[in-house]
């Protein structure tokens, strides 16, 4: 239904379509306000191409590096392999153009390191790293917590991580690599500070793991300052995906992760969580669903044809008319009959 | 950053800028793919001037029924007093634009039946009625899992209401009208028939309730094939929004709204919710926002004048420095001391 | 093992040994302290005479009338049927017996009453009722929380009453008068007050019913000050036994009967429920287990024919070595490994 | 009100009354079934004494060895200091009396040993060991879960052990043989298997414990085929008394001691616990509560001098009168007023 209409929306590399890029592509074009994808690459280019061919302004780059220095692209979102990561960032920075990356920064600490010297000869950021668990509701919440003096002094951190299963080629390191750097992240961004010592215990392992891999791991860290971090990770259990964190602080504790909200100790012997507070904490989220649905089936069409993907003008004469019998209703304190024109009788609503 | 680019957004007007429709300009604006506003009107001339300035290529528009026949105007967000929905609807109507009309449709049942009819006459739907909850994640697991045949034939609803407070202006109806239609929504959407009749019960009055408002209220509908509903409403409780309801089947029943994620009790003896199956599910809305916020720091600037509002390549590197430890101390056993080089050896990182 | 002792014990009569009868014989002879059975009556003969077989030092007795009039009985405890109350009632006051009186008192209005007005007359009371729901921890935790002024005025009561299937021979009246009965007292206990009014709504019926019972039923009671109560009474639901309330008030509110404790929301905007605060509440009800089965163990022989029915020598001898090892370890830091001699050497042990 | 009755009770010494011998002299005094306390014994003369006056037909014993060879004793309780244990258990085994010893057996390896020893020479078991979380409905779930299979092989335990606070004397040492000594036998008991190693880390001191005492500390144990436990110390946490284990095992994982009740986790990807599937598991307990009270309320007279402490025969009538007036709301749909007489009318009711 819409014509065309100038915007300064922000104007995106996507480098790397497989699942997780294709997630991003997805992401970026229906749930983000105020970007667009114009470009995509991917060393399989065919896939670069059809995905490219189903975004309206959007076109394939052989390239990565030609997509990063396009001058039609603002930002760039990496997920290219890992090993790729250490030249693309740097072409980035070379170009000026801020990139989210996903994780890892690069798969080696000394090209890490080179990539943050770069940056800081610019003088200005433009990496971000792609730990999403700082976006987590949860994880802000109990950071927030933690800052506001809510748990005093933190001591001890328990972490689990669980996978129902992984891919076959995966092996004892990478529970490490991918694993257990999401909880390296979450350490550093609960507590500000670096890890000192890292130690892996190995329990017998689960009959249900291929053959070779350590897994369960259990991971005990140190912090700086001596805080006690400890993780398990168990990623073929064949139950579900379970990440959970407990603080314990010098004046109570949290647990996020266990599927019903952050759940507080404290001194006053009491366990429990928040009430949401209004109807903006509760249904807000409900709302934006509601609004990109109906953005969609009006731009798109619903699949009924009709510009609207949700509660209809029926909907809202049943609601005045069950309102009007509440009303009355009240005055009497007696059952009172809905009355309502029979829906047949008026075709097409 | 970006330069101005074209593309086929949805152009929509947002009447009534009060609080719930400033709240849909900022939803539209900030939240939502695929839209932008570009008429704001308010009866308030001035509010809908100091919006409008703040959007780039939004204008303010004195007349609702202009703003909705404007020919740059695709669709229509309606958050105006309810007594002025009646005529503006059937304005959104005439002209073909669909329109998203906050409850109620309007304000009495005879003129939500004429809009009804007259828009049944154009033979497509253009209107969709802001009963939000159908959206709400919470009710839509509650319908699938009960359309799935669950809880086998559904039997009673037991549903609570529960404001901290309400306005000075608030009376006893309005309990009704603005608490109750949500129930009644709610209960025609998870149920797909009508309510035939209701009742409405009048306990002893909260003492800390405004003078003359009968709060609490008990409502008990019944559908048209006899399901039972029962409402509690209590709208000056003092404590939280409180909206819970609790399905009870021939073969289990359910609780949404209890904060804690949708639970069941069914015939295995057994209640409990489920665990987030995949990362996806898990993180799925971190990833959003995490999305959204660069996008919005690299466009805007973050708070640093970075072109990052997360985690740097600093902790990309610290990271891969920890792993690193920790693929050692996966073959040793032993504790290793994690080897980074000093932050403030290098400045601006 | 232990030889005859002369004690005060309380010598009880029960009355009726069908299920609930047979569940007390049992109760008092094996987890109350300070009571005895002494006699047992049924109108079964033999199955009283099986019973009092197996408790020595108690014989059956074939007329109630003459167990209750019996100068060896201190007090009796009524679980014959309900018919039959109203003139065994009376026989304990007369005798001066205090009784414990499974419910129903009597089977109608009246006789209750008669039965009210001659224990009256004796000016002590004799008959206590068994509504056990008083002596729920739960419920007394929610009834201390509501006298001591936590939740402000009550305002409403919603309770559940459910039950996975009921006898063939159950009616709907059945409903109102075994099940129902419990939430009359419960609400009576909770509020200090009497009922007023009761309306009860008959939703659609379970298909899974039997042919011609009202299940689910909806109660609504009114009390004498205005309080509003309703309860859902569905008793074949094929799930559970599900009982519970959730008490409204002024200042807050609480559920009970959710497995998972009492929860309780109030003006802090959380809900949540309490720690146990110390090792008595937390583990007191498993010393009592603890060493009521040592005491049967010691008395009647443990199945291995040892004097024990828990941990052994041998545990507190591995709890030492791994304790002794945990010391040395708090030195070191570093894994101690834990000397122990192996069982095996130790024939016996 | 009882005359006296002969028993055969089980006789029992309890030496040592300080807090947990006076507990436990209680215990057996007014909840334990089938015993009774018939000597105390204490260091503190005076103090067995003035319990010893407070039960029929017990007395003191100022030697404790005195005491186990009484023959008037059936059976020892011991609560004295730890470090007397080993004279007084051989001093048991001598004279053939069964003993239930609260923790430790002894206070060293050596002597634990001997005992063990010993005992295994008279060729039945005569000892327990006070180890009282194995009598705790949790992990008696937990237990019979394992056994059953429901978790597959366990792998890893992770536990929790903090108390609010502890006395000034406790020094670190203490936190593992009078804390973590109760997850020594926690491991036992479910894995049935010996621990092979322990370690313990020490993380930076919680600033409200104690000068020199490491607190909190983590204790990380290997049993003999390989399964990781973790426990968390930490006695000074200002907050409640909090034991929580969770076993995670190759098929699934379970919590307990979260105030809740026992959770699980499964390979149905749902997490949740365990309905009540009857009266008797959710109210056997109050019924249990009810017959003592009424017991003792009849033995020794209730506050307000009747002989019942619960319902009276007004709380049956009242019952009688809501549920004749549900009888007939139940025909009619409509609300019936309760028709009961004034209970002033009845003086003495």
């Amino acid at each position: 239904m819409p014509n065309s209409t100038a915007t300064d929306d922000l104007r995106i590399a996507v480098l790397g379509v497989g699942i997780m890029g294709a997630d991003h592509v997805a992401r970026l074009t229906s749930r983000i306000s105020g970007a667009r994808v114009v470009v995509v690459n991917d060393f399989l280019t065919e896939k670069a191409e059809t995905i490219a061919a189903g975004i309206p302004g959007c076109r394939a780059v052989t390239d990565p590096l030609d997509a990063i220095a396009d001058p039609e692209v603002d930002a760039v979102v990496l997920a290219t392999p890992g090993p790729t990561h250490d030249k693309q960032l740097l072409a980035c920075l070379e170009h000026g153009k801020p990139v989210l990356c996903e994780k890892p920064l690069t798969t080696d600490v000394e090209s890490s390191l080179e990539v943050v010297k770069r940056e800081a000869e610019l003088g200005k950021r433009l990496i971000q790293v792609g730990f999403m668990r700082r976006f987590d509701e949860e994880y802000m919440q109990l950071k927030a917590l933690l800052d506001a003096g809510e748990f005093g002094r933190a001591l001890v951190l328990h972490c689990v991580h669980r996978n129902p299963a992984v891919p076959p080629s995966f092996d004892s390191s990478m529970i490490v690599k991918d694993s257990l750097v999401h909880e390296v992240d979450v350490t550093r961004f609960l507590f500000d500070e670096e890890i000192d010592s890292i130690q892996i215990l190995k329990p017998a392992v689960n009959p249900g793991a291929p053959d070779g891999i350590q897994d369960p791991q259990i991971a005990v860290m140190r912090t700086v300052s001596g805080k006690h971090v400890d993780v398990e990770l168990f990623v073929t259990t064949g139950v579900a995906y379970e990440v959970r964190t407990e603080l314990v602080g010098e004046k109570g504790s949290a647990f996020i992760g266990l599927d019903v909200g952050l759940i507080r100790k404290g001194a006053s012997g009491t366990w429990g969580g928040t009430i949401t507070p209004g109807f903006r904490e509760r249904f807000g989220r409900a709302y934006d669903i509601e609004f990109q649905r109906w953005v969609d089936a009006v731009q798109h069409g619903s699949s009924t044809g009709d510009y609207t993907d949700g509660p209809t003008a029926w909907d809202g004469y049943a609601a005045a008319a069950v309102c009007a019998a509440g009303v009355k209703a009240l005055e009497t304190g007696l059952p009172v009959t809905v009355d309502m024109v029979a829906r047949e009788s008026i075709p097409g609503a």
